[in-house]
């Protein structure tokens, strides 16, 4: 049996608390399964009290001494943040050709394609499983189960906190700041919500999958994000009546005018499955031009599903399978153009409050048909003279631009009394190259 | 860059069309992703007219004397069968030292762990992703992505001609046959449907699964078998009217008794996300103690995914990512027994058809209280006297060996005019573990 590998946990918080109690717990399975034991070798916080339970283990104070005084074949960067220490000591290791595993996915999405390059040169990988979705093996199935593939489209659920947010706004009809209030209660969202709530979290996954799914380099300023803090249960009322569910959705997709990149709330309609994931799943679906469409569920964050997913990438290191951390070596990642959002086509959801008013209907429809949008269906009731009703219209498929112009038309109309919301509709056809 | 990776591929039909076309679509993308060439330098089949696209690659009528002639470091076994040609080229392939990879179920069924076994003496990979569940990247998913965890259940939907024989009689309202008949013209069922519709196929692939989440060895004769055969357009519609789908699943857990692996028509609650994937789609559902429940999601079948199934594994022997075929070597393999049916525990749904006569309730009612099973619905409607009604129930938690006895009871009853239905709900309560 081939020695230890031996490995070096840096940051003992909810995460890597996890990974020492896996590792722990299920030792000896692991040992069957890598035919090799996992050892931790030196574990190292800030806060001396995270070591409680582990005195067994080296402890150091200080990340960097432990790169150097303790006899490492990995780092598990578990520290967190974009920048800081998280950076420099992954450099450090991988600069000393120990191989780096993270759950940080600021790191990677602000600097995966630079740590990719000096894991390459050291020889050495770079693995980031738990970084996107969680305990979902959705980077191990687009570099490998789905290699065969030119993938066409990945889009997800990508972050529970506002999955369970709009789950029960839907479900209690309640308004968001009530719900997120609760969230942080029952700690599903954080004290500082915004990171989750503003589409940043989803953000930094989009843009790993983007990588990995077309082969170009991780671009996180490319990233379209919108939050949902705007959501209203009126919206999700009419999307409820409308056969939709609003669901926060990256999407990164391949088009004539290079990669599409967003982050933001979407009408899904309820006959794709990605509707019914519901509370703090999140869920990932990948189109090959092969396989056709993939889903992949399960638990985005957490303890113990994050565990899981730091522990694949370990295994994968125990057994010596190694893979370009980008599913191709950093010098084959191809310029690929960001397609701009003005260039986006598809459907609107349009929710206008106006005042029930005669000849209202008529100027919002002038104002769309000037801008060459054509509706698909309408709703309109409560009628109450001169209060503000909800106007809430679909559109067909049209350019961003446009419905942009429209909505600019519509916002300066004397009857129209709020800005106008603005959702856009995810229909998912079938892209061109997945026909089976 | 290492030299090509050699690959014959035995049996030119359907998926080797489509792995033979996917190799050389994809061949650029493949090349960047492996470092390596995929150079397909042989081709075999009986039937001469097949290889007529493919008359740039060498071909051979015969499957041995490719293995001995060509210069092959891979195997593509595509003929098919659990025994014959199927079994003696992949045992003479092992020998010779050349890596197997197949997409064929009953061989893996039947003789999956002496192959792999065989390909453990000659340090060689025995690979079949595409042998389980088409295109859905599932073994790598349970032998690499959820490999830090303890699986206490794996299920899911693995026929898609069960399913989609299922949906279309639930949107039509119409009979087995009839269905049956309408799925085999498109092309959805084989001339034969008997492998699909009685559950042996999914039978195969549940006793792959079985073998990889628990760690023991593929047994095949240990499954419990029951097709779709006698499900009708009537239990549909309870089962839909009771909040339920009627599924054909495969099932295998961990259980106090041995390991429970079982193929049968179940109503599963519409709350579950596997009772929404539809028609010919694919799920599998795996529960691990750290990672809780995850799901995937994808075709099951068909040329083109079952192609990207094979390719994979294709990649993997390329890049030199080599993983013992079951988990664990198959020294470690577990001798873990088999739980007998009559153990199993859960609810069950029960279709009687009775004569609609004063007194037949009290009747039934104590035949199952005699057999200690409590009911927890009913459903009677549809009275005329003297003639046959259905009468529904589903119990409460109870033990087979006591439902059957119950059963037994009832169907000796003057008044229950036909065999009893029974089908078993699964409710997928979360497994004691997988607590997060």
């Amino acid at each position: 049996m081939p020695e230890s590998l031996r490995i070096g946990v840096a940051g003992i918080g909810t995460i890597g608390g996890g990974v020492l109690k896996l590792l722990h717990e299920n030792a000896e399975i692991l040992e069957e399964r890598c035919q090799r034991r996992l050892e931790v070798s030196a574990i190292c916080d800030i806060d001396r009290a995270r070591g409680a339970d582990w005195s067994h283990i080296p402890w150091f104070d200080d990340a960097e001494t432990m790169l150097r005084e303790a006899q490492l074949d990995v780092l598990v960067e578990l520290i967190g943040g974009s920048d800081g220490i998280a950076k420099t000591l992954s450099e450090s290791a991988l600069g000393a050709r120990k191989h780096v595993v993270t759950a940080n996915k600021a790191l990677i999405a602000h600097h995966g394609t630079a740590l990719t390059r000096a894991a390459e040169e050291a020889g050495v990988t770079l693995a980031f499983e738990a970084a996107v979705a969680g305990g979902i093996p959705i980077t191990k199935a687009l570099r490998e189960g789905l290699v065969g593939n030119r993938i066409g489209r990945v889009y997800g659920i990508l972050n529970g906190t506002c999955n369970y947010i709009l789950t029960a706004m839907r479900e209690t009809s309640r308004e968001f700041d009530e719900v997120l209030s609760e969230a942080q209660a029952l700690g599903f969202a954080e004290a500082d919500p915004s990171f989750d709530v503003d589409g940043v979290d989803a953000a930094h996954k989009l843009c790993i999958l983007a990588s990995l799914a077309f082969g170009c380099e991780i671009d996180f300023d490319a990233v379209h994000i919108e939050g949902i803090r705007h959501i209203s249960p009126l919206d999700i009322r009419f999307a409820t009546e409308l056969g939709y569910r609003i669901k926060l959705l990256g999407i990164a997709r391949l088009t004539d005018h290079g990669v599409e990149r967003r982050v933001h709330p979407c009408l899904v309609p309820l006959v794709n499955p990605i509707a019914h994931v519901e509370g703090v799943f999140n869920a990932v679906v990948a189109d090959g031009d092969y396989v056709d469409t993939t889903m992949y569920e399960g638990r985005g964050a957490g303890e113990r599903p994050t565990a899981s997913a730091v522990v694949a990438d370990l295994v994968d290191i125990a057994r010596g399978r190694v893979v370009p951390p980008l599913g191709v070596p950093t010098k084959s990642l191809k310029p690929i153009p960001k397609a701009p959002m003005e260039r986006h086509r598809g459907p609107y959801y349009i929710r206008l409050m106006v005042r029930d008013r005669p000849g209202v209907f008529a100027e919002i429809a002038a104002a769309l048909g000037e801008a060459q949008v054509s509706m698909e269906a309408v709703i309109q009731r409560g009628r109450s003279p001169e209060e503000p009703v909800p106007l809430v219209m679909t559109t067909h498929e049209t350019e961003e631009a446009s419905m942009l112009a429209a909505l600019e038309r519509i916002q300066g109309l004397d009857t129209v009394v709020e800005p106008p919301r603005m959702i856009r509709v995810q229909t998912f056809k079938a892209p061109p190259d997945a026909a089976v």
